[in-house]
């Protein structure tokens, strides 16, 4: 049996596990250098298994083609080769994978879907599709920029530099925006009573005021589930998958977003009259799944080889 | 050598090929009816070739996975079942493909490239993926319904019944609805001198008057350009492809479409600053992408089997 190794580099933390025949893992701080980086997931890694078939790398950043980290905002690196020192330390094939394809290939294989997108609403909006079993990539890589499709000409302004984009009114920080711009108009906001300040509002905190009839949140949350559905009409008309996944610390709300989400989507058709509609379900993995779905892809592609 | 045939349905002419060494084809009015169709379909295949291998049929249409028609608004024909009836009385493997999706296959062959998306601009916008070589059909079909990307929240209505869908700003109609609203506002226009009526105003017109430096056209166009671009940079967002097609009768312009498109996606980083930055380009094909595609389908799923 392969023994197959999965990294998923985050901002802060950075989880590491080996999988033959059961998942063992560990999680350590982010170096914030890429040298000390590499060194500490080889140790890890050497401390977990001694013979390690492939190594599949999940990054919170660009992949190119030839598995080069092209740029990783949270941690600053840029062209970052991830794979050649950790292939020779190790002796195993390394592959990378952005952490929300390996996320959407994960809870694509636990939901027993072929062909699936994920949207993760984050600080952006994550894009990950699977077709056919496999991860889109690109054929240059950074495919499935779903969070950057647009969807409002001369929308609010987004972080890539265009205007309209999804993660502009679909991540759980447009929410969040939206939300204290709200509060800042109506004094008698539930959500002031649920949060410190306005430093502690929170995707939770606005469904929690929804949920007890405080008009802000309401407001807020309706529109936010409405852009959202947009976003879902657009990628079903664009990959009619089997299902649409939803990720991110927002998803925990469960149906409390699902049931509105699927009205929004029944009211657009799912895009259109008479075509086939998707599973519409929240990510079941939780945070695992960017370890999971890393491994998930070093698995496949050392099937290919 | 296998002998695969092709058909390209059309709303008012079907063209029909036979391509073993060489493409032999002819061309046949549409019958308004559904058994007609297929017995001259069957007709003219026969007095084409004596022993087929394969069909493929292109169809104005939604495909659903079992090649079934859905619907062919042109035609009026739902629930089509083209696959039995030919595949009977041919004695050969049949399927049907979108013929925006045939055309894109074609296009896409005919560049050298693997992973393409072509846009064809007409009464709809029509798209057509291909990834690896290959038709992205979607699990149960209809997939690759890029005109209908809502772009504009609260946007133009169009024919699907949502709102704001590309093929309202980006088709030939969306460009010839608007070039007759700006000619009703102004009577200088140099269109009217161009066009005989409203009723002759064609997307050829528009580029014309503008290239003469009418005020209303040049407004127009660029609004026009603009929401294309918005489409464009869209689909390299979400498949990062190789290559963009334009295709459709507007595409015939040629430079005059794509250096100002090429400009405006350039001024929204084809989406991503970084990203690899398709080839953007005409379809090369012209009338016959659809039945080069539609062939080049059938074959693909002869060697699939």
């Amino acid at each position: 049996m392969s023994v197959i190794a999965g990294v998923d580099i985050g901002g802060t933390k950075t989880k590491i596990g080996v999988f033959s025949d059961k998942l063992i893992s560990t999680v350590i701080d982010t170096p914030k250098d890429e040298q000390r980086l590499v060194d500490v997931i080889a140790k890890a890694l050497r401390d977990l298994a001694e013979n390690i078939d492939a190594i599949g790398v999940g990054v919170p950043g660009a992949v190119d083609t030839f598995g080069r980290v092209s740029y990783m905002p949270n941690l600053g690196f840029r062209d970052f080769d991830i794979v050649s020192p950790l292939s020779q330390k190790l002796g195993a094939r390394t592959v990378v994978i952005n952490d929300a394809n390996a996320a959407a290939l994960a809870e694509c294989q636990s939901g027993g879907f072929t062909d699936a997108v994920m949207l993760t609403l984050g600080t952006g909006v994550g894009g990950g599709v699977v077709l056919g079993g496999k991860i889109l990539e690109g054929v240059y890589g950074k495919a499935a920029e779903l969070g950057h499709i647009i969807i409002d000409v001369d929308g609010r302004q987004c972080g890539c530099g265009n205007r309209g984009c999804l993660e502009s009114y679909a991540s759980a920080s447009a929410l969040i925006r939206r939300a204290k711009e709200e509060m800042a108009k109506n004094e008698q906001s539930l959500l002031w009573k649920l949060c410190a300040s306005l430093a502690h509002v929170d995707g939770a905190a606005v469904f929690e005021a929804a949920k007890q009839g405080d008009v802000s949140a309401k407001s807020v949350l309706s529109e936010y589930i409405r852009y959202l559905s947009i976003g879902v009409v657009n990628v079903c008309n664009i990959f009619r998958p089997q299902a649409v996944i939803i990720g991110g610390g927002i998803s925990n709300q469960g149906e409390d977003l699902l049931a509105p989400l699927r009205a929004e989507c029944e009211r657009l058709n799912y895009g259109y009259v008479g075509a086939h509609k998707p599973i519409l379900l929240a990510a079941r993995l939780g945070a695992l799944s960017g370890l999971y779905g890393a491994i998930a892809f070093a698995k496949s592609k050392l099937s290919e080889a």
